[in-house]
């Protein structure tokens, strides 16, 4: 990542996903999400399949951000059509204390090991073919799940506590960043070629208080990643967040993913050198096959010859026609 | 508005709502939230409540950005702990070709005069002591509505709509822009002060799709209004829409609202002699009052001795305490 290479990479954020017909397969062999997620062989089965069937250059490993939660102590249960549910949400400083995560000898990676098995079927089954990225959330976002006790538009309750309590918010964010930091570094261990941190709720602050309550958090996450494994390229992404620009690219990351909010060309004025990821609409992919053609060939105007990783600005929309998806992948292979 | 005042004016997005408990009490009388919105006298009296508990400096006139929706042939329910939901949605270029809205002699302000008649009362019951603002949805979010069938995450069908058919996405908009300027120029005939529009989905779009699907419906609602009634301020809102702000800006409305996500001195700084309204997070009111006092003193630090209209940068929460609203404008007022 960020050398110039033949053609222009593309991958697909939740490229493992359910617009995918073998994906939903096999998510149908398991009524639960999470029991889904612990199955090794299958998650190396759905990891791979974007691959095969619409020609990603890089494999994303199949997994959820919220798999540190049970190892933390938290009852997490997916329910159908409803998403993530924490039974057990934690809002206090004494609840928080408690936690796991306070210091180096926590180690919750034993209680992953499934994770890292996948990693590695993944990596057999690869063969070399193409780079496998890991991932965890960002502390902030991991912790919304914590506090809100599942997904939630306006993070009251979170917010509620940072703007309260900021020092139990302190503690919560870094006890989320010790375990995330040595979850990512066991994931390279295992295989992964690049890992992404995925702060999906991190656009939903304003850049004082960003800077102020999460920057510190996923800047010292980043920085154990590259303190282990200089050469690993880390990919930051966040959503919603196009004010908060200048401060991704400040926290070091190789690849800093942009959702559509942000006009490519602005991007590259105002950090020049720094690799990006991104940036189509999602929603563009009902468009028909020759409407993302062109799309893509105006990207392809602004991006030039610098180096750049063509992805959607989100994760892919599960009901999007897979010959859309592939349009997309060949458009930018320029086929 | 605009002028500099002795002390600075504040009112909150959604003043009349869930949070008051005298709200709660008039909502209860009516099984069906349209039913509410369709009774002047009680739309005057929750109106007016804010005014009196918390002190605003302005009566936002309580009613729903959708009341357009049936005039136009929409089945629209608001279904308890769900939302709106729209029956029939329309989601092809016949269907909106067969939609009223076409021509100038499309009327559909007979069916909202209940709007109207809740504007007299209030301006009744409020004997000047305040203005009275109005307000509709801004074209593109109106129109989500209609074509997502409710409320929507990702406006996929919408843009799907967009990007696929742009000629029925306009001809949709259009009409949505000719009856929301009629709508709002008669709000002023009879009696607000000032309007909103309240554009809450703009800011799910990039920057050059504002632009090309959005920006001249808007700026046709706006020119009508102003051509009619160049004196009455008119005030522009979005959410999570940072870098559309030069854009909002040159619609030309006297007041641009900010979200959060905004820091106040980069927007003075990029557009001096705008009024901005706006920006404190809705969930700082979720701190204690010295927090939300601190809070605001900062604010006016920034501000100086500019013309602004504190505010939320979004809605306020229903679950927001009702002290600590009135702690948020007591702050503004210096008190």
């Amino acid at each position: 990542m960020g050398r110039p290479v033949g053609r222009p990479p593309v991958w697909i954020m939740r490229q493992a996903g359910r617009y995918l017909p073998d994906y939903r397969r096999v998510r149908k062999l398991f009524p639960s999400f999470l029991d889904f997620c612990r199955s090794p062989e299958h998650v190396a089965e759905v990891t791979v399949q974007p691959v095969d069937h619409i020609g990603v250059d890089a494999a994303i490993l199949f997994s959820d951000i919220l798999v540190l939660l049970p190892p933390m102590g938290l009852n997490l249960e997916f329910v159908e059509g409803e998403g993530p549910v924490v039974h057990n949400p934690v809002r206090d400083a004494a609840t928080i204390a408690a936690m796991p995560g306070g210091g180096d000898h926590d180690d919750i990676n034993a209680e992953l090991d499934y994770v890292f098995q996948g990693v590695r079927l993944t990596q057999r089954d690869l063969k070399g073919y193409v780079p496998l990225i890991g991932f965890a959330g960002g502390p902030f976002t991991v912790a919304s799940y914590m506090v809100e006790g599942g997904s939630s538009k306006e993070l009251a309750r979170l917010k509620g506590l940072m703007f309260s309590d900021p020092k139990a918010f302190h503690m919560l964010l870094t006890k989320v960043s010790n375990l995330t930091a040595a979850y990512l570094i066991e994931q390279v261990r295992q295989g992964v070629d690049a890992v992404t941190i995925m702060d999906s709720w991190a656009g939903y602050l304003s850049p004082a208080d960003y800077r102020t309550f999460v920057l510190p958090h996923t800047l010292s996450v980043i920085r154990r990643v590259k303190a282990q494994f200089p050469q690993i390229p880390v990919i930051h992404y966040a959503n919603g967040a196009p004010t908060l620009l200048r401060d991704f690219v400040s926290l070091g990351a190789d690849v800093v993913g942009l959702d559509w909010r942000v006009e490519l060309q602005d991007a590259f004025k105002a950090h020049p050198g720094q690799t990006f990821q991104g940036n189509l609409d999602p929603c563009y992919l009902f468009a028909p096959p020759e409407k993302i053609r062109e799309r893509v060939a105006e990207m392809k105007k602004v991006v030039g010859n610098r180096p750049h990783i063509f992805n959607l600005g989100h994760g892919i929309l599960p009901q999007t026609p897979v010959e859309n998806a592939r349009a997309f992948v060949d458009a930018v292979h320029g086929e």
